[in-house]
């Protein structure tokens, strides 16, 4: 289907980049060579960019359930959380609200592209208050409602978390913030980043409740440098970014017309049928899952087993060199991450797994697998074989 | 050799867009297939990812003269531009300098993204002086020298104009900067803009005398989506947008591989002929203004004779409706504009001829030709006619 895999190499790294798929392709290739014009031009050449443009914003707008004018496009995933972290907050401020009479309630483990966002408001007297997860990341509700109070704007968790797939209740936060809302007369804001969603979990976007939706096409079989921010009717930003005036003024620049177009292709098909495709790979995983922890008596899965995205297996081998662990399976034909590219390949725990374990043995010593929907459980018992023999050895020697 | 005049059209638009050179999409081709790797990871996948981007990085490089790790690639440039800007007050801001003791000097007629940026940075307190143009848009060097003072941290401006092509002397107001510097002992840096300029001038980086240089791919035959910063030995900046540690934190989010691999070949290219590339399209775009200007005699040209981008043609038909004229011009093959896509297509005069005409008459009335290294003589020849009988029409209706 994808055609990569030519030289029998088994991709797991799906959290992290995903392949092209051929219909995207196909898509993106008027514009990248005749149909190369400006969307904010006059002329023709201009106009069928445009069109082009507005015909793509209309496939994500009807593959997540918005209007139209509520999908801005972006240069990414990172971009989109930028934008609606800081432009909600900024809005605000210009609204004459101060920073310091402003909280913001998120996890500590979220993406960088969203934990350092907000680390950033911190830094600009904005109050941040963390929510505590359990130990598999989920978040505690009880104690979820107890930060909200009549000073919280924001609220940021991720749809799935990209390192360990804990897929977050979306539906009964979104529940609590309503009950403060209405106990206070005060607007919270609801962003959730759901770069990791669109092939395996429902984005419509009333279902999520959101107000500020982050997807990426890099993620879904679209194009890399393409995001999709999706506002709710009652979302208010500011731009964060200072130019000519597209995408309502939101992401000024010349529109990555190519990029755009795909990235409306990617989503439409990544959501048309991610619950086949999310039942399909849930099962290898699931299979995946077990046989692994049977081979590996050492082996943790990191993340819970159920309310996980489908693709998704994190295993920690407290004591193991995960990294080099990573470089011996590749050797072997199978590409798998530690953690999210975005924390880093430079070696380093992953903070996510120290968040749920408190356990540096266990976070220090993470695999992650993120399965596509043709992987087989054949690969991943293959992989957990080698994973095994490459144990011993380092045991022996 | 672009391939996009299958209907005759003559595209004369160059400024806002330019069509993607073949050698080009080819280059981009195995990262919009195979090669989909992400390159934070750690896999076969992520390295040719990575190799590709840190090629491309050594490309740019090369074409520019300066070293690798001074090259960051961006989403476009009006990001780029709003890195540089935005980012150096920051960082002077972060040192303890407050906004109040800081002094950016710019013109009237710069590009909306470098425009709106310093507007933004007014609204934080910022002093803003803007220097005064002559009536072809050059800046006034015996003005300028008086702008500058001990609290100027910042000059910013185009390397050639969007609109009217005035390539400003970017080595005396260098100069002067320079003296100032010395006489206060204090560091001014200086962002130029060079988008317009990679296929019609020298952008080697030492002779531009900047500490920030903005290229953006899609205006010199490369992908839409992907711009480049150029930062000298002394320049200091911070992120404005956070996430992963990508592009040394500059730019956080997953590397438009496909893009920046395009992007490296499309400058390359530009730089390696720029000289007799546009020797020869000045040719024919001064025979064009010349017969322009007989044909149409209520013509004028806006911005000077010299010193102007080879490719641009700028003039004012004071009284005709001239949005209206494009839209002809377009019925008749010809794609050309009114002023920079990126203030929009949507009506209103051109900033840029109100502050060197400050003639209303005239700003209302521009049309800008931006000329392709294939334009000929005739199609300037026969556009020229079209837009004689149009006026010609007009004035009879």
């Amino acid at each position: 289907m994808f055609g990569f895999n030519k030289e029998k190499r088994v991709y797991l790294d799906w959290a992290a980049a995903t392949p092209l798929l051929p219909e995207v392709k196909i898509s993106m290739e008027p514009f990248l060579s005749g149909d190369f014009g400006n969307p904010s031009a006059i002329h023709k050449e201009a106009q069928i960019a445009k069109s082009a443009v507005e015909n793509a914003r209309a496939e994500v707008a009807r593959a997540i359930q918005v209007r139209p004018e509520f999908v801005t496009f972006t240069s990414g995933g990172t971009e989109a959380n930028n934008i609606a972290i800081i432009g909600a907050i900024e809005h605000l401020r210009e609204s004459g609200r101060d920073y310091s009479e402003m909280e913001v309630v998120t996890t500590r483990i979220e993406h960088p592209s969203v934990h350092n966002t907000i680390k950033h408001l911190e830094s600009l007297g904005v109050t941040v208050r963390y929510i505590n997860v359990n130990s598999d990341g989920k978040i505690i509700l009880s104690e979820f409602k107890s930060l909200l109070s009549e000073k919280t704007v924001l609220v940021s968790c991720s749809y799935a978390n990209s390192e360990i797939g804990v897929v977050q209740p979306l539906h009964n936060i979104k529940k609590a913030m309503n009950t403060v809302e209405q106990k206070y007369s005060s607007k919270i804001l609801f962003h959730v980043d759901a770069a990791q969603a669109p092939l395996w979990l429902n984005c419509q976007f009333d279902s999520t409740g959101a107000d500020f939706l982050t997807l990426d096409a890099a993620k879904c079989c679209g194009p890399k440098g393409v995001g999709v921010l999706i506002l709710s009717r009652r979302a208010r930003v500011v731009s964060v970014g200072f130019g000519g005036g597209q995408e309502n003024g939101l992401r000024p620049g010349t529109e990555n017309v190519a990029g755009v177009v795909g990235a409306g292709v990617a989503i439409k098909i990544a959501q048309e049928n991610w619950k086949e495709r999310a039942e399909l790979v849930k099962e290898v995983r699931d299979k995946g899952i077990d046989y692994i922890l049977e081979t590996i008596p050492t082996a943790i899965l990191n993340g819970p087993e159920q309310d996980r995205i489908a693709n998704n297996i994190n295993i920690s081998i407290p004591n193991m060199d995960t990294e080099f662990a990573a470089v011996v399976l590749d050797k072997n034909g199978f590409a798998v991450s530690t953690k999210s590219a975005c924390s880093g390949a430079g070696g380093g725990e992953s903070l996510v797994v120290k968040e749920i374990s408190n356990d540096t043995a266990r976070s220090s010593s993470t695999l992650r697998f993120t399965l596509g929907p043709e992987t087989t459980l054949k690969q991943i018992k293959k992989l957990a074989d080698i994973l095994k023999q490459h144990e011993e050895k380092m045991e022996n020697a």
